[in-house]
């Protein structure tokens, strides 16, 4: 089997777990370098105790080592453009955190030097390696369940972030939702034509006065006439939730939650089950290094990895007519923000 | 306990089940009276069978007789308001079918004779009576879930009636959303401010032709500031499915589909559960005689039923604002309806 | 449709759920008279109320009647094979509340006077008329599960019945597991050759110092091969709690209770659902009336009911086995008891 | 935190999971030397690959090594004794694969030895730190669910081991039931006193012939009076059903089965859910880390370690006095066997 030289920049929370899962989990590939802005003390002795053989504070050492093949971006948003541009210049195969960029521009832009110089992006969009989102699409793709009519996406996260980070984050529809406008257009198997979007700041008005919405609803319309329904919440007390539905002319297909266990404890009160585990760390831990030996079997093999440049900017785009549509209270057309 | 005289007008499939069950579920009543317009062979001999003690194509001797107290009214839709109103000035209390009326001036009319004569008129929105749905708003009323935030309805039938029916129907809006129209707002425990409807047609396309839609989505937005959201679907080919699900601040509450049996099935290929069952004959049956109980308890007790005329003619103006939004593509306020 | 005239002997607690199910949930049939030796007012306004014609304390009158042609016994057990035998001998088929007897004796000498008169008798194991232990038994018929291997039954009453009640009854094995050695009888499609039975007083003391264990474990081995288990406990403080599970040589099929309701509520601290109903009123209602139904339909189609009377003698037998087994802590053969 | 050196013997299938846990899942450990007495090629290659820094055949490197303070023995069980006797005379802790061995004198010579040289030694019954048996014992161990009553096991492989293994595993009581004698005392926190053991060749004549059953029944009294019941085959279609429930005087709790993914599809038909995972590599895999993480705190700790060796060696006592009451067709006390 083809091995693979990588180099990794950004080594925060999620570049951590993807370096984790490519020393531990993926087989054939030689992690030759990480690169971060900010090294210290506490990260040397990480990525020591991990194995990590070489750090440095210069990405630009990966994109010049001509053994490295592919290159993890999870560094800050404002810089993947940056470096996939870099990274492509250089002949290097691109897997990159979500999003791209925040601004259309930017995106097609790094979109074109990407198909000029013929390497592969993909965006790592994890929830699409989710066991049980995979197996939904699975039972649409093998007809189960006919033509998906209805896709309902439950997307509620078990507490807000600081108010500090709300302020930078772009707004709930880019920050949160973009997940579920990904996985929507995952499971229609067909691109957004308008969305009605809506919301109320419900959990802390402190998300309310940064300018921005805890809790949203989102309506779209499909090319292929599919309608589908996100929603979302800042704050799920009960834990993670995290469920997708797709009626189809034929049937339905419902992933339900991950459970903590399969305990049912029986009493004279009533019968209790374990909330749900916490947070995407404990739900999509696997899907991280699924993803990622899902990139090297597509280079392995030449295929375009999905999801890749294209869906990303579909999903801003998305997001992007959300916003609007919350604004001024009426459905918008993806054509009205991509232009 | 105080017994009363009951005579029901109507007896088509509703009416059967409801006199059926004042005759063998309910205690101390009698049923006086029932009246039918059509009166046939077919119709008689069940009567007899049930122990019908009187048969009349004539509703006014119900009104005329002094003894019955209360009248159930289960004749087609556009005889409601007329009988509503001749019970009311004959003094009788009145269940009435949902809904009242299609248009909003009967309805406000027969609403302010019922006031001026002081009776009592419940609405029958059976499914407020349903042992899972009672049960969410239980675990709402008690506290246990904190405020609700998200109303998410799922209101599926497992085939579309016949094109004649769907021509005369009102709309899917009026027609089957009704039903979530009001556990919406029962759930939820708050009036609709505003109301986004799309839809498609996806099943049928004579439904199209008959100028309806098959599959609908709609989102609601409620004065207490909760999101409602409800999905519909002519023809969910897996069984009769519904489900309503509330998110709150302090935690969800789930009502899913009452299942065939308990029954699973383990082989080599997969576990197997068996469909649901099919329509609301099954599913909701209990629910019917349960909210008989339930009006007979309020006239006892001298208390207000609900769903009462006012539940009517807020679930119809949402009704029609929900035409409305999905006609014009835009949400609609109620009160843009309501003048 | 062929039609009935039937007489009940017995108004106690079965009693009545069996008249009441004969006049509102069958059709064709005349509920001609009741026959009950205590006949007090409070019983005679229950008549009254639910529309019995004719109520005796003379059981001779239904035998007398040339119109009766089914009886309905659920008088006390003893009184059973007389009864049996007085109608057989007047030519009337037998519907019978379990256990025939608990003496083999009588049992067999009753069974030959029902074979000598060509009556048809079924007895009331009504649980294999639960909707879920058919679905069971439709899963192990068609092959769908294959060759039963393990017939595995969780049998758990709320609470234990009174002391004087645990007096008379003639031991857990007989009183209450007697229907489990049915239903494995039943599930297993074979009869049981040999049994080990093992028991505690883990309960109450009481019960103990009445003679009785109140919590007990069964072992079956079948003709056919199969093998069974069986766990009963007088007191099962979550709920009446009745499970089948039948495992073979392509699959499993389980059945699970029946639940108050299809709600889960979430919350921080954990997710709930309701208690499972509490007892045999509410978990088998619907069986007793499905076997009366069952019992007619043999009668129309002249087919041997099941269970019949050699059912009721194998489950006695088994019965006795299991006591012998306890008292001597060995297994022991049906053949030991059956002299 | 102290951090340990480590050995482990044997690097075969069991081994490797370990060897693999250790490399990629334990912090704070250093994987000295690996020995197995048959090195080839593959296992040199896996070796290298895994990163294992010294691989010998000679398990006395290990033990002459000073720095190795911790043994892992998964080599075959008649080489246990001996191994765990030398680590133990060479002062060093133990983690043994179960059963220490087959013979009772044997173990419990080795017990001595442990005893007199103060080492720790624990049994690897990984089953004890599967997350949803844990979950059970909290329950119980929290008086959630009062004293327990009734422990049930359900544990069935999805396919039998090749006869040549059958013919050497000394039986199904000894060789899968071990497992489940474990389950069954650590659940119900007490010592079994009395076993009837019952079984039949259902699934393949070939074990019978190999002197052997497939499919085993078992009863349990345990010194606190509660009863245990333990079903196994060796074929489960369906795949490895391994299920655990507990009643207790106030309440039961149940631990189900894994499942593959939390998808259901609702289709015409039916409703399926994928079967369950097919072996204990997928079932159990979390539990062998979690084991050897725990062994190692109680290192730290200085606590002694559970389940110990008197814990196999109460398990390899129950599965002989299951053997012999198999045979014999009759109860048979712990203390018939344990001379």
């Amino acid at each position: 089997m083809r091995s693979f030289s990588i180099g990794v920049i950004g080594a925060g929370r999620i570049g951590k777990i993807h370096i984790e899962n490519i020393l531990r989990k993926l087989t054939n590939v030689n992690l030759k370098i990480v690169a971060d802005i900010k090294i210290n003390d506490k990260l040397k002795q990480w990525a020591t105790e991990m194995g990590v053989s070489k750090l440095t504070n210069d990405a630009y050492e990966i994109f010049n080592d001509p053994e490295i093949e592919v290159v993890v971006i999870c560094s800050p948003t404002d810089t993947h453009t940056n470096f996939i541009q870099e990274a492509a210049k250089a002949n290097k195969q691109v897997f990159c955190e979500k999003p791209i960029d925040t601004h259309i521009k930017r995106i097609k832009e790094t979109l074109s030097v990407v198909k000029e110089t013929g390497i592969k992006l993909m965006v790592g969009f994890n929830r699409r390696f989710d066991r049980n989102f995979i197996r939904c699409h699975e039972a649409i793709a093998s007809g189960q369940i006919g033509e998906p009519q209805i896709i309902k996406i439950t997307s509620r996260d078990p507490a807000p972030p600081t108010i500090e980070y709300i302020k930078v984050s772009g707004g709930i529809f880019l920050d949160m939702t973009i997940h579920d406008w990904d996985m929507a257009r995952f499971q229609a198997g067909s691109e957004v034509e308008e969305v009605y979007a809506t919301g109320a700041v419900l959990i802390d008005p402190e998300i309310g006065k940064a300018g921005d919405i805890d809790t949203a609803v989102a309506v779209l319309k499909f090319r292929n006439g599919a309608i589908g329904i996100i929603d979302n919440t800042r704050q799920a007390v009960y834990g993670y939730d995290q469920r997708v539905e797709v009626f189809g002319s034929k049937g339905c297909v419902v992933a339900d939650n991950e459970a903590a266990n399969t305990v049912r404890i029986y009493t004279e009160e009533c019968t209790n089950i374990d909330k749900i585990p916490y947070f995407f760390m404990e739900r999509y831990m696997e899907s991280y290094s699924t993803e990622l030996k899902y990139f090297l079997e597509c280079l392995r093999k030449n295929i375009e990895p999905k999801p890749n440049g294209e869906d990303d900017l579909q999903n801003v785009l998305v997001a992007m007519a959300a916003q609007k549509s919350y604004e001024e209270n009426r459905p918008v057309k993806i054509t009205e923000v991509d232009k």
